[in-house]
């Protein structure tokens, strides 16, 4: 066949999407692993041997193992809001959208999203003794996701769905510990009856702070 | 620059420290150490560094990284067993025997008995995906923490203190469903706040359970 002179903008573009792909992939790996082995445990060269590049290939899309890090937890944040926050957070109430916030954290924990369970549960539990800036990322992460379902819990106390009663806070931490107990009980027992405790005390807690009136 | 004999008290000293670290007072820096980086982390060369003596001087003590593993978890055990499990099974009767594994359990997260918070918690989140004597054994510790709290419902079921209507499982892992995600939080906050949430989950829902009739 023939070589066409090609466009060079379309080489560069083809070139752009290349890189972001196995850069994505690269993460996509890195974030399986984490899980398995470990944020710390997540060199240049282990991930290498993973994905089957050079190391020196993995240096062009990140300068250290710390980029590296900071790069899979935004990526593994991205795959959450994906599965869990966005579709959750589409529902019309503040009572639908606490309730789906939780069955999709558990039907991402029970999909094996990530190989070793929840990586937000797994990786800060790694490293809430190491200070910088990983820590302080899945700090926020955390933050924000009890944040997402107390906000939950405080529409649904101005929709007059959840009784007013209710400490909004309280509320998010008994719903968390559920699914928190759920992620690791799974990840051990590789069965759904973690995922079913948890939906059984969520069901059951929600019933008694819902008002009926919705 | 001329060679001094070595002052013949250095050398006292240091086999006097090597004579008085026992084998639990190296398994107690072990396990400090496994809660903070990691019992992965844990070997005899990183071991020696903390606790001040030669690699060979602990070799002497544990034949290998594994054997040291184990080690340090049993001394975990037997560390929680006496803080937490022992006085708590003295009380008279099932309903005080679950509460007071709860509390005991939060008192220990609280007063800091692993820098990096439970020992099993947060080790058995380290290694779940590791095959192996190390995960085998902290699986088996949780299930019978878990078989504590479930047996302690049982017997206050069979003395009418909780409503025979409960599901001891589901009761038990409410439970621990508070008191687990404590400790995560206890570790990244180190505040009282998930202490004090804990409490007043479980507080709420042994109300709901007792029948009032002890």
């Amino acid at each position: 066949m023939a070589k066409s002179p090609q466009p060079t903008r379309v080489t560069d573009r083809k070139r752009r999407i290349d890189g972001e792909r196995s850069r994505s992939a690269i993460l996509d790996a890195a974030a399986q692993l984490a899980t398995v082995e470990g944020i710390g445990g997540l060199s240049l060269s282990r991930l290498a041997g993973e994905v089957g590049m050079s190391k020196s290939g993995l240096f062009a899309h990140f300068g250290s193992k710390e980029e590296l890090q900071l790069a899979t937890v935004d990526r593994a944040n991205e795959l959450f809001d994906d599965q869990v926050l966005e579709p959750a957070l589409t529902a019309p109430t503040g009572l639908e959208r606490l309730q789906g916030l939780a069955e999709r954290y558990l039907r991402y924990v029970e999909a094996e999203t990530f190989r070793g369970g929840c990586f937000f549960a797994t990786v800060l539990t790694e490293v809430d003794m190491q200070p910088g800036p990983v820590r302080d990322r899945l700090v926020r992460f955390l933050g924000d996701w009890l944040g997402q379902l107390e906000g939950a819990v405080r529409d649904a106390q101005g929709e007059g769905a959840i009784d007013a009663a209710e400490d909004p806070a309280q509320l998010a931490f008994e719903i968390e510990a559920a699914l928190f107990l759920a992620n690791a009980q799974f990840v051990v027992a590789r069965g759904p009856e973690p995922i079913r405790r948890a939906e059984r005390a969520i069901n059951r807690r929600l019933a008694e702070a819902t008002t009926g009136a919705a």
